[in-house]
């Protein structure tokens, strides 16, 4: 469940009076994600999603929701924060930092086809574009530093053939130099279920609390790693395809990105083999949420290490 | 028409690569307004309106610009603004500036009924808050000086009766104080064509190109002379008080501004009297529209003279 503060329609009134968007209709608790507290608030003028903070923050928060500001200018589908009559984006409810943004058309699709593929890379690529603008900065928390230590952690309940793949793939990595790519702001998370498909189109990238400053192409194998997987951990050839080619339609990859390509891909594996093994292994106290299957990361890194067409041709 | 300069998609194709918002699909000039060229640009993404200023200069547009970015930024029914990969709102084509906005939903309503007046009235309160964060100054452009010097380069041409009433009530105005009352930016020019409905609520208001710091009263009378009048030139009372009411439901009238109501909707029927004057005995060179009959707003402003119930009650 993801509301941990509860908030109710007399709560919400004085502070909806805060911003020019309406009076209270209707306000309903949001099931999906786990961080943060999160709320549908319908009013008199649309249709808005309050999320309240549970661990971020005040001061850690600036970055993200500039960075939404910022994306939502340049007309990429992500959420609009919406700012208050002290033009303030982010404003206090229930003792918690609160965020008030529109609420984007569409839905998780968990099967996404080839078309939808392309339209998410074709957005990832403006995205990317649109960020470079953007004059935030924030290192990337989940590293190669962190996948290391969270190996670290966890190889004395893992079998011996997957510590063995798992502290080779890393020392790979760790030899691999990608600082000679481009770079800006990323994702970082863009899975299935942080994007609304609206039919074909992108309504929404949601949840960019994973943003930060790294190479653009991690995103890239990051996203066509989840969109484009089949349920055996392979790729699907066509909607990598299609997905590469709509990226590249808008933002062609250098010569230096697609000789770097096959490590990448495995690099963007080893980074959700090593935090689902976190969550398997060491689950967070109180953590009521599900742990996802890390040998899914793992069988998808393995085809990776088998592969030799990787689609850009 | 108001399409003074043409775009053709070949133009448009390598400006569109400067925004992150897809590639062209269609485009379709906008036969509505007088003083600039707009066009229906339909991409991959959406729908946007694309603006070229024919007459305002680059430097007088970051005024007008950076409201609507302020107001969009609100949750304000307004146009968005969409800033190019260089960070900026204002970019150039075919040798004028341009402005691209996401396109609002809904449609001009000739007869507004009660409720619809209620919500121009709701929103314009919003507005007419959330603008109180805005940095830009303009000084109103069409005030009482303007209003008496257009006066007097007519009244030659004008009946002697009306000549009367136009001297009387200017003099009347220019007795007047109104400096005490609240002031902020005003959109200046809220009539019926220049908000966009979407059933019975507003999709958006637009033409901003009056907007201007002055008055927060003068804006409700120029909006209330329009939305709630009849076709003789007096006011629906029904439409005025559910306008007034949404309207202070948001932003309470002060005991100062409702004692100067009464003249304040004068003034509001002058302004309009005395442009409407101007575009009719003095068209400018080249001016393809037809001039509206100025008696309107004089008929408005003697049913103004003539009243004793405001609305207020």
């Amino acid at each position: 469940m993801s509301v941990f503060t509860t908030v109710t329609p007399e709560d919400l009134a004085p502070f909806l009076k805060r911003y020019a968007i309406g009076t209270l209709v209707e306000l309903k608790g949001i099931a999906a994600g786990i961080t943060n507290t999160n709320y549908f608030v319908t009013t008199t003028h649309g249709r808005y999603v309050l999320t309240l903070f549970e661990t971020l923050q005040a001061e850690e928060l600036p970055f993200y929701v500039n960075l939404l500001a910022h994306l939502a200018h340049h007309g990429i589908a992500s959420a609009a924060p919406i700012a208050n009559f002290d033009d303030q984006y982010i404003d206090t409810l229930n003792g918690r930092p609160t965020l008030l943004v529109n609420c984007l058309p569409g839905r998780v699709v968990d099967s996404p086809n080839a078309q939808q593929c392309a339209q998410v890379g074709e957005m990832l690529a403006q995205m990317h574009l649109a960020a470079q603008s953007y004059s935030g900065r924030m290192d990337n928390p989940r590293g190669l530093a962190w996948w290391t230590a969270t190996a670290e952690s966890v190889y004395d309940q893992m079998p011996a053939a997957e510590v063995q793949q798992l502290r080779e793939q890393l020392a790979l990595q760790a030899q691999t130099d990608y600082s000679h790519l481009p770079a800006g702001i990323v994702h970082a998370d863009l899975f299935r279920d942080n994007a609304l498909l609206d039919g074909d189109k992108v309504g929404g990238f949601i949840d960019f609390y994973y943003a930060c400053n790294d190479v653009l192409l991690y995103d890239v194998a990051i996203t066509l790693n989840d969109w484009c997987v089949t349920e055996d951990g392979d790729i699907d050839a066509q909607r990598a395809r299609a997905f590469l080619a709509a990226y590249q339609s808008v933002r062609p990859l250098t010569v230096e990105e697609k000789a770097a390509w096959p490590l990448m891909l495995r690099a963007a594996a080893l980074r959700f083999w090593a935090s689902r093994l976190l969550d398997f292994h060491k689950p967070a106290a109180g953590e009521l949420t599900f742990a996802k299957d890390p040998g899914h990361f793992q069988r998808v890194l393995s085809k990776h290490q088998a592969r030799t067409d990787f689609w850009l041709g």
